[in-house]
């Protein structure tokens, strides 16, 4: 029946939404708590930048069939501002997301917890501005460089998955439009561009994060949309 | 005569797995032996999981299209209980992939025992938990991230390659998965998610790894497993 | 009517342009400038190479089906020379690239000056030789390089967008390319290859980068035309 | 007229092959002489091993359709024993390969030598063993690693470019296949399986380097050749 298939066709696309969100948090906030700080060998804020960016170009590979490969409210609602999303599956697509963020922030809390000598996660990945920025960058500056780098974000998207550009390689500009996002930002804000990363990992940490958590959802939104709008007024619907 | 081209068939097959299991281990656990720890330029952790992921990468554009390309006896099991691969051939896949293993890990001893100075070869870039963790993870940690990482691996793969994927950008999307899970996980157990690559260089490590070798069958086969499962509970055989 | 829809198309292409190369300093000199030197974990030279790359990467993607993705004056020009763009509209992308360059410029100062104990923007990434070379090169080197590796950019950009060349795979190519001549190139002028991006934070920084900003047009505007006039002498127009 | 007609095609493609050894050796060896080893920001080997790769990676795009993109003399000779390439441009290549090579190295040494306090190029990113291996390395492991790595390389080169392969891939999985044997070997032998690269800046180091150069011609052609034999032994001519 039209509703069982109509059912079944969501549960699939808010499943890949879960699933790689799932893996964006785990893959870019795990490198990021496991692997940035390592003595010596670590792979500093330059792997972390690289991680994330291949959460994303390995999601949208593997689930951008099924759900579109959002794996970020910000990217849903600017997807949504441009014409190309129905707003109806806005608010199921963000549940998941938070959802599968908050689920990889708890496999990486056991992970990060069965070590030796452990005392806590400290920031676990979380970002910031202030005293919680790793640079000490102000919140002026946090509010710009999310709102700037989140529609420049939706920018990319919106160009690499327009009918102009050439087929499959999507994915491979929006993962690595993230990693760039990410060096340059992360002594800023510790990079969000997503407030379901956000989300997920506020949840969890030690540095009071989710007392700054509002801004970003807040700048994160406001500079999908605006992204959007920028495409939409010098591009068009395309 | 059938039987004598589908021999020659298999030679085809299990020659590419195990060459491609050769490159896996020779070009990943030969850059985590000669260059990760060179004083001040060393290539870090972060060398380290490009480098894996590298040989994924190249391997399967140059022989998956002969193959498949798993070079991970986790990754066929995944394929396998995923239904794209007969479980007739998951033990010869196997086997190539250990001799490949084996062979790479012969040779990169000779090359890392013939160096001004020689005391031994150590870890040799062997995985393993609690005092043969990098970072001292203990056999939890260790469960939690090889089954979680080889469930994800095996889900980008099966993604990646559905009817519905691009052609022709899966060996991007798999190479920088193998990539990705290394930036997160190196500090934990050295990264295995792979019974094989474990399976080689354990045989010539002086740390004790063959000790806790079972471990690295016994999770990434249960995490490649249970991939295979969520993708096809969620998405189904596509 | 016919002059409308051609300022239309005009828009669309300028716009294109001014945002491309808003995205290339933003993300190069931002690199640069927020996370390169950033204690322990930062990015380094490494890290900026691939921010200037991944800009060009993805801005190729998103908005080249639409200007073609100049983002830089060298790069219109030797296209212009080598038969492939318009000289009536050099002169207009050079415009576009340099306001949205300086803009993109202008977003940086204001999120480097917000922060904690801010002193001033000092080199703020711009482009210069002597005293203002990272690795106290002279005008002689400065000039060899960048004209040098500014004509084999072209080159690249005129084969890897030939007929001959498979299609779609131009933006990896052509940003890799500019990751590539970072690598090389960052100790010697912190590396323009491009006059816009040159011009743009030269405009805000505080070490006298202004008074060498004519050696980073000129050195540029030659190289490019030269790579242009190697490609045709050799090859001819394709 | 016939000859004429060839005769133009074959500048064309010996002009592609000058052209693209020459951006390996600036590229590749560059990166190493001016960046790897800048004081704290300096790309390391991690930043070499991605150079040389990219040089290759945007050659095979933007030269490869014309000459086939070999750059490199082992590489030549191994398309020959594979049955890919005309035993009769053999030679002629391999001269257009090392006169790009050391017009490279000629513009690196003008480029190097321009700079404060100059005392001579040293190394000069020159390929040996024992004294002149990055860590020691005797000629046993010298001749094993280059041999080995120069074999894989050309299977990688006959997999990625063979019918079975997903059209225009062969430049990324290539080009990042040099970036894979750089990681690996660096401290070996400063990395060769190229001898053009070897002998161009042979022919300007400081350290001797020209009186091991002999190996790095035979080590790269036997390994090339060997892995062309074993690419048909197990696959045929495909």
């Amino acid at each position: 029946m039209a509703t069982d298939s109509t059912s079944r066709f969501s549960t699939r696309r808010l499943g890949a939404e879960l699933l790689g969100t799932f893996w964006l948090v785990l893959g870019g906030c795990g490198a990021a708590v496991i692997s940035a700080t390592f003595p010596q060998f670590g792979i500093g804020f330059l792997g972390v930048a690289l991680a994330f960016g291949l959460t994303v170009l390995t999601g949208v590979y593997a689930l951008g069939p099924i759900s579109g490969g959002h794996f970020n409210p910000a990217v849903t609602l600017g997807l949504a501002v441009a014409g190309r999303f129905s707003w109806g599956d806005v608010i199921p697509y963000w549940v998941a997301q938070v959802v599968g963020g908050l689920l990889a922030a708890l496999v990486l809390y056991v992970v990060a917890s069965n070590v030796a000598g452990f005392t806590g996660v400290g920031g676990f990945a979380s970002n910031g501005f202030d005293a919680n920025s790793p640079g000490g960058y102000t919140m002026v500056a946090a509010l710009v460089i999310e709102i700037v780098l989140t529609g420049m974000f939706v920018i990319v998207i919106l160009g690499a998955t327009s009918p102009a550009a050439p087929a499959g390689f999507a994915g491979i500009a929006i993962g690595l439009a993230l990693t760039l996002i990410h060096l340059i930002s992360i002594p800023v804000t510790n990079t969000s561009v997503n407030p379901a990363r956000s989300t997920a990992v506020a949840f969890f940490a030690q540095n009071g994060a989710s007392g700054q958590l509002w801004l970003f959802w807040v700048a994160p939104l406001i500079g999908g949309a605006l992204g959007a709008l920028v495409w939409r007024g010098l591009f068009g619907r395309d």
